[in-house]
């Protein structure tokens, strides 16, 4: 095995604020905070976790990464409730609303979008 | 559990050649494959995945969302020189040389560092 997936890294204006929302978002945990880089994440051993770190810039263009979230048994009406009532905001990137998922951002303007309730991966 | 992470989905002008690309730096597979869509990961049962969609507008500034990478047993420096001959290339996102990560971008330009080998997540 050459590398592995370990970190999606957030460029962050405000790191504490952005930990929290995200943690609240996805029911993970800060597991390791310092001046320059606050990490989330399920638990230490989580093949993944969020690493936000910090910039000056403020975004100027619609991210090219986003992620992608899938909603649990409440289904994604509930759930999309649920993010704007944590921070998040509807956003237009030209989608046309015929789309199978709802476009968000999180308090910084980063894009994300909810999907429908996965079922497999390639579901 | 409200929404979980399911997808990182990279904007992408090619999306045969960045599959390509990304399957054979992280040895995952293509899980589905359509006009719009290309998913990729390390097995469909694999919490998190990677979509390719297509975008028609150019990358113009540094991304806000990142990938990075933790080397296996061969090391950071074995690995970059593997991912330069798949066709990514070191980029200046102003690091200074003396940081424990090395800056590299895909094909289109889309930036991912290399990190120290992996511990924890939290390491």
């Amino acid at each position: 095995m050459g590398v592995s997936l370990h970190h999606i890294v957030i460029d962050s204006r405000d790191l504490p604020a952005q930990a929290r929302f995200w943690c609240q978002v996805l029911d993970w945990k800060v597991l390791s905070s310092r001046e320059r880089e606050i990490v989330i994440g399920s638990d230490v051993d989580a093949p993944v976790g969020i690493c936000l770190m910090p910039v000056d810039d403020p975004k100027t263009v619609k991210n090219r990464v986003h992620l992608d979230l899938t909603p649990g048994p409440d289904g994604r009406d509930a759930e999309v409730e649920r993010l704007l009532s944590l921070g998040a905001r509807r956003v237009d990137v030209g989608q046309t609303g015929a789309e199978s998922w709802t476009v968000l951002a999180d308090p910084e303007g980063n894009e994300f979008c909810v999907i429908r309730p996965k079922r497999t991966l390639v579901g």
